[in-house]
Parts: C-alpha cells; sequence; structure tokens
C-alpha cells in the first residue's frame, strides 16, 4: 500500500465534483491511500512546505510530463521514499520563489491555469491512470 | 454572441461531469452558445471532420497554450471566422494523420492523456476562463 499526502488550499467544494474525486478515491483505495491536508490560505501552505523535508510541487511553470512519464516518475518517487509521498497543489498563480526552490520536483499538469478543484481532479485520474499503466491494464490505451 | 460547435466521441457519461459541464454551459450562456456533436465513434468523428472546411482540433501533440494565450487565439479565431468557431477533441491517440493534416489548428491542453469527459471539462472551464480573461475580470488572477 502507498501513501500519499496533498497539501493543498482548502476551498468550499463543487458537490459535483466532490463525487467525482471520492469516486477517483475509491478506485485508487487498495494501491494508494490519499491523505489530504487542507489548508485555509496559500501563506499557511507556504509553513507547511517550509516543514516538508521532501515533496513534488504541481506548479504550471513545472515539467511537462506524458501520462507514461508521469507513471514511471511517480512510483520511482514513491519506491525511493519508503512508499510514502508528499504532493502540494499551488494556487493560480503557483508557487512562490521560495517554495519552489525547496520543492525536490516541480511537475506542472499544463500551462494553462485549472481551479484548485478541477487540478484535483486531474490529478486524481492521473494518479488513477499512474496505476493502469504500470498495471498494464487497457485504461490507458 | 458566439457560437461554438464541438465535435467528439459521445460515451456514457458521468453523472457529477455531466453536472459540471451544465454548470459551464450555464456560465457561458449569453457569450458562447455551445452546441455538442457527438460521434458514435472515431471513425464517424474523422468523417464529420473530413466535411469540415476549418476547425480547430485538441490533440495532445498540438501547440501548448497558457490560459492568457488561448484566451487571445480563441477570440482572435471566433471573429476572424464570422463568430462562429468548430472545435474536436480527439480520442486518447489524438487525431489519425489525415485529420491532423486537415485541422486549421492543432492545440494541446497538456501532454498527459485525460478521460473524453474530463477533457469536456477542461475545455468549457478554459473557455470561461478565456471570456473572463478578456473581461479583465478577477476570476483569473
Amino acid at each position: 500500500m502507498y501513501k500519499l499526502t496533498i497539501l493543498t488550499v482548502g476551498k468550499a467544494k463543487e458537490p459535483w465534483l466532490q463525487i467525482g474525486l471520492e469516486e477517483y478515491t475509491m478506485r485508487l483505495k487498495g494501491a494508494i491511500e490519499i491523505h489530504w491536508r487542507l489548508a485555509k490560505d496559500e501563506k499557511t501552505l507556504a509553513e507547511w512546505l517550509s516543514e516538508e523535508p521532501y515533496f513534488i510541487a504541481l506548479d504550471p511553470k513545472g515539467k511537462l510530463l506524458d501520462s507514461v512519464a508521469f507513471s514511471a516518475f511517480f512510483f520511482r518517487e514513491l519506491e525511493h521514499r519508503g512508499c510514502r509521498l508528499t504532493l502540494a497543489i499551488g494556487g493560480a498563480e503557483g508557487f512562490s520563489p521560495e517554495v519552489k526552490s525547496k520543492a525536490s520536483h516541480l511537475i506542472s499538469f499544463s500551462p494553462l491555469t485549472f481551479t484548485h478543484q478541477i487540478t484535483r481532479l486531474i490529478l486524481l485520474e492521473q494518479l488513477y491512470r499512474a496505476l493502469e499503466i504500470r498495471r498494464g491494464s487497457p485504461y490507458h490505451k
């Protein structure tokens, strides 16, 4: 069982997106356990990250990967870090230079700006896809 | 009023995603009218596109834009095309070389592979964001 902690800024959630997030959390169950830590604002998130020894930051200016490369990267990281990882989702402007320089890896899902909530959905779907790519299932054809 | 026709392959929709799509369609109402044409399979979609004189194709191998550049591109295209545009969402593997060579523009939202349904949601949110960027609203800070 892998354990992933996701740090992000909490905001009121759209009920329909909440259902989507729960669906992917369920699909990941048994393989990747997700623990969310929702900061009240970006400052708090930056404080939490200043205490994290190792984390992957999702930032629009980070490295762009395709889904196969993301899968390989994600599982390599998990296994090198004792099956536990911390990942942080940045705000609309991405992270501050301090957070970026402290991040172990800066990964981008797109140069486009997404809402926090849609980024969460994309992340969970990519984690599920990463798992299916690793299993060689037909989900990622 | 702008009119956008979106051509894609129809599949059973997740109810929660359907609610999200409806929410963004509602937000776009009054500014951009969306008309969906759902093909039964990728072959039919390719046939439809062979008859389209001008269309933008969303393809993982297309040009990556940030949200501000996408907004500028999208409205420039709309205005150059009499306020009507056609956009096509490709399958997991993107479009065939024939479709790609026929597309007026190839745009990518990410090198990552998304589900058809999530791509629809990302597209509608980017259209709404494009509108808000153009209006100079604080939605896209």
